[in-house]
């Protein structure tokens, strides 16, 4: 009988398949031709029947089904370790989009794909399911490494990095998987990014494009309870069925993260055959939640296991995650007999193709199948002594005791990419000095930001225009609450723009900046009644006070960048790590008057703080010269004179530094 | 100026120092003299001043102190992988103790605790705290490798490996501490294993011991929840206070895990100095819960991380342990903020040795103390890029990227212990090949056990004699359920042992085994108004049904092993993996007769089950012989006469043959 010829024999290790029976050899062989498994099963058998041009010695090695990580974000390894234990908003508004914006290009994703390739391949991982930006460069990336990968392009509502509009997304989108379908390593995707950044017109549109193309579908589901809070309350129904309604699942449905899916969404999401890919590191540092993975299980959904994006993680290690999952499901959920090894090694193989709709192509060692593979030591002393009593025990040894670093080979779609931990397909040396370039100029970029408050608060406000202004002020402190008209009547004016409210202020003040003071206000406007009408909040940067004192304590105040605030004080407060705070609350009637052609807002302030007295007036006007102060200053004094103003009530200060003086 | 003269001098690397001001040196230096830390400072600084017999360049590293494992049950690596995924119970009594119980010796102590050593020193860890059998043994192996250590003599209320009693084993610990006492690497200790495993007055005297002689004493404090159920139904109080009332915080001591802990029990262990040592990979994998660390930490405790023993982690670990700590914080308690990496770092070293009651020694890396280093590369592919911005993201690398495998080179006592991952002072393959022979015979004692039902269930039972007997017996239906006075009347008999019990029936059937069953009973005995008196529980091993036949349906049962079922149903279920269960429920009214002189039990069964008639009449005796078993058949047929049972109501089967049948 004559030997088949093959090109690539491992041999004599132990192997695991992940095949329906799950099958195990513990000295088996897999024989690869071209890109494919030509034959699986004891080393003694396939030795006799194949002749191969390269023969592999596997000897204290298992030999498994490449690693499936099922959800990541691959090139923002780029922003590694850039801000940590952060909340999420202020990690992903303060720094994550900020920096995006500033840098994500077609070099920056090719570079930061490398770099996630070269550490995956390092930890057994064969195929990767990515979104993220310039999805192109994404797949340029990862082919020439030769890394098998689903890449999701992702579209938003708003704008992104890539995109001004999700029009824009789709044609890229479009022409991507047009680019790439076929492609014997790259499965292109539409990513709708999560159902709160879509609109129901541009999910059906995302889902009409996959299905076209017959393509998967990635998306961010559940993540958060408030994600499912805010769903509830906008669409009065959880997120999974209202993106069933959207026709979601239409399309291969991968759905990220699932933390806070309800039992009804669990079935839903089966009925319709969607995958799943648990993050176990990223929930946990990102305080998300944790996922009830076994009872997913059970339920027979299809979950992978995925390390999502290195900036929240902080690595591609899919060893660390497998190990997590295991041990979160049993201690999370008080049952120590919770997702065993075999079927969390499972999760991490043949399960995550199966949530990544490629199942046909990879995830367990058959013939047909691709040969996707990694041999891993299992003689280190960490993983030692062994107990040949369960052959099964082996799945305990890789999910509680082995590492990345034991891997020692890895094989994708029939070509060795990494031997004895040498990377074959990739210069590492370049990658790593091209990536630290852009940590520089992020550096850079983030120093100059962070040392400087209103450029941390451009950073962060899209519909932040810088505008700077002067503002022309008198203070009066006055002996009781009165009647805005008696003032009014006094100057003889008919006030317009009239308004009651409530303000609640909070400073920010920093000892180690520039002396400028941020302003957080809450503005609650009343009706005559006293009724709330509306709130709004605004964020100011307040300059130096008194820039320029004129007669009669009348001040100049310079530089107010003022902008509708878009988060929450506790935002602010997290991300700009002010000295200390100091808080202002006032009932504020308002109103403007027409001087001599000149516009000045007139407010009548009960100030409930410790100041010596509670009741102000203050007269104010905006300027954008130092001309036109002075002629303001002049008219402000005018007015103080017809009020018949004694000079020893002026308030020479804002209401904030009159509080930090006592 | 003349130079120092120094041994030598770590150079160049990014220094972490952990000292009071947390000072980092970026381009750092540690200057060692004999063993001890004779400078730390800016590198340039440091070259200056001294001379040194060998210096190493640490260029792309981090020069940090060495890590310390809090808690660990070092020798147990030759048990790691045995049994996993199994609940608490069925893990420690069925797998762990029995082994323990075998394998214990000097040698297995020696030869478990270097492969741990070996291990710990490749993760960066200078210092452990472990708590043994043998635990001379345990010192010896660490200081022959030259790791620094506080080791407990394990104390335990009950007959354990190495002792009969405690007072054996307060005497071990009384020698073992005065042989090591003063030693430059070991620290004895006193080790009562836990409250639960402890008496008052052998905690007293453990504490007393303690005390004598300075030394920390280590426990396991609140690990379950059920340790502190079972503590409030026993003490009325949960088990700080128990413990505390027991003056155990008369010694300082090192509590591991304190999982369960509640507000007041924190105060107290804090009012008393009180270490505390958190284990997440063991508290998860065994399903222990999660502890309140931060909580601990912003109540000013002193809490170190331990990997806990190999065999419920399933290494040793200490990166893993740091990531994993900082994440389950986060994600557990819902605050991305919790035990940030900085914080964090510290747990895994001065706060360490803090908990440990040496923080005199080691911990953080300043003018005085032993130099207990460890040098981590920080240019690896899963490290980068590094961002310059903050100096203190230096503590998030090493906490969320950083791994084991990175750790160059270990410091311990001013011994170069590893350098460039070859350990200088142990030969590693020796203790593998040792460990591995241990194994064998591990494997081989288990294979026997798992291999018959019998020996598995004698391996867990203390108080299990096996005593092989015969049953003689006969079975009756009976149109209805009558009165058992009715049936000894007709017998012209006088009972005795009279009883009236619902027994709950559990049969355990094995296809694969021989044609053994293994009988959970659960007996709920009644008094004359029907009253629940007692309950008791019994496993019975029962042999092949109808060894022979005799006339009249008489079968002859053989091997009954008995003893009192000390685990629950649930236990036995996940220990011995049966194929099927059966379950028969009765009510039993149960005599015993003396006829012609022989003793026989009669029971008037009225079984609950799907059986064609539901009430039945039993009679049955014991036999040792063949011969009396023929003798005990013609008695029981002439029983049958005086009763007129009609040959076809009897029943050829046990109840649990007889509805299998069906």
């Amino acid at each position: 009988m004559t030997k088949q010829t093959v090109d690539l024999l491992l041999t004599n290790g132990y192997l695991i398949t992940m095949d329906h029976q799950m099958s195990l050899y513990p000295r088996g062989a897999v024989a690869i031709k071209d890109n494919t498994i030509a034959g699986v099963g004891p080393a003694i058998e396939l030795e006799a029947a194949y002749e191969a041009a390269t023969t592999v010695d596997c000897q204290n090695c298992i030999i498994s089904p490449g690693l499936i990580n099922a959800h990541t974000h691959a090139a923002m390894t780029l922003l590694r370790g850039l801000a940590d234990d952060l909340r999420l908003d202020v990690w992903l508004y303060g720094y994550m989009m900020p920096v995006e914006r500033e840098f994500v290009n077609h070099a920056y994703c090719y570079i930061g794909t490398q770099l996630a390739c070269a550490e995956m391949i390092r930890s057994g991982i064969t195929t990767f399911c990515d979104m993220y930006y310039h999805e192109a460069e994404v797949a340029r990336a990862t082919a020439d490494v030769g890394m098998r990968a689903v890449l999701a392009q992702t579209i938003l509502k708003f704008p992104s990095p890539d995109a001004t509009n999700y029009d824009e997304s789709l044609d890229y989108c479009r022409q991507f998987i047009e680019q790439w379908l076929g492609h014997p390593l790259i499965t292109p995707a539409v990513g709708p990014h999560a159902p709160y950044t879509a609109t129901p017109d541009m999910l059906q549109n995302c889902v009409a494009l996959a299905v076209e193309f017959d393509v998967p579908l990635h998306i961010h589901i559940a993540e958060t309870a408030l994600e499912q809070k805010n769903s509830r309350s906008e669409y009065n129904m959880t997120v999974v069925p209202w993106v069933e309604q959207c026709n979601l699942f239409q399309a291969k449905v991968i759905a990220a993260h699932c933390v806070h899916l309800e039992t009804p969404e669990m079935d839903i999401m089966r009925h319709h055959q969607a995958g799943i890919a648990h993050c176990p590191s990223s929930n946990l540092k990102l305080a998300s939640g944790i996922a009830q993975v076994q009872k997913l299980v059970e339920l027979g959904l299809h979950v992978g296991i995925g390390t999502d994006g290195p900036a929240s993680n902080n690595d591609l290690d899919m060893f660390e995650e497998v190990r997590l999952a295991a041990f979160l499901q049993k201690g999370a959920f008080g049952d120590p007999t919770a997702l065993p090894a075999k079927t969390t090694w499972g999760l991490a193989t043949i399960e995550g193709a199966r949530a990544l709709h490629i199942d046909h192509l990879t995830g367990s060692l058959e013939v047909g199948k691709r040969a996707d593979i990694a041999v891993i030591r299992a003689d280190q002393i960490h993983q030692l002594p062994y107990f040949a009593r369960d052959p099964e025990a082996v799945y305990s040894r890789l999910v509680y005791a082995t590492k990345a670093i034991d891997v020692r080979d890895v094989i994708i779609d029939g070509r060795v990419l990494m031997r004895d931990r040498v990377l074959l397909t990739m210069n590492e040396a370049e990658v790593i000095e091209e990536a630290s370039r852009f940590a520089t100029s992020i550096d850079a970029f983030l120093i100059a930001r962070e040392g400087n408050i209103l450029s941390k608060l451009l950073a962060i406000s899209a519909d932040f225009v810088p505008q700077e202004t002067y503002e022309i002020q008198v203070k009066v402190a006055l002996p009781e609450l009165i009647d805005i008209d008696i003032i009014l009547s006094k100057l003889g004016l008919n006030p317009y723009r009239l308004s009651v409210r409530d303000q609640y202020d909070t400073y920010f003040l920093f000892t180690d900046q520039e002396p400028s003071r941020l302003r957080f206000r809450e503005d609650e406007v009343k009706d005559e009644q006293g009724n709330l009408k509306h709130t709004f909040y605004t964020m100011t940067l307040v300059g130096q006070t008194g820039e320029k004192e004129f007669k009669n304590s009348i001040l100049l105040t310079r530089a107010r960048y003022t902008a509708s605030a878009t988060h929450s004080l506790r935002f602010y407060r997290e991300y700009f790590k002010p000295s200390t705070e100091q808080e202002v609350i006032k009932l504020r009637r308002r109103c403007h008057i027409n001087f001599q052609g000149t516009d000045f807002a007139i407010n009548l302030d009960h100030v409930s703080s410790t100041m010596p007295n509670s009741v102000y007036l203050e007269i104010k006007s905006r300027t954008w010269s130092a001309k036109d102060a002075l002629r303001k200053a002049d008219l402000i004094a005018e007015l103080l004179d017809k009020l018949e103003i004694k000079t020893e009530n002026l308030l020479k200060a804002e209401y904030i530094n009159s509080i930090t003086q006592e």
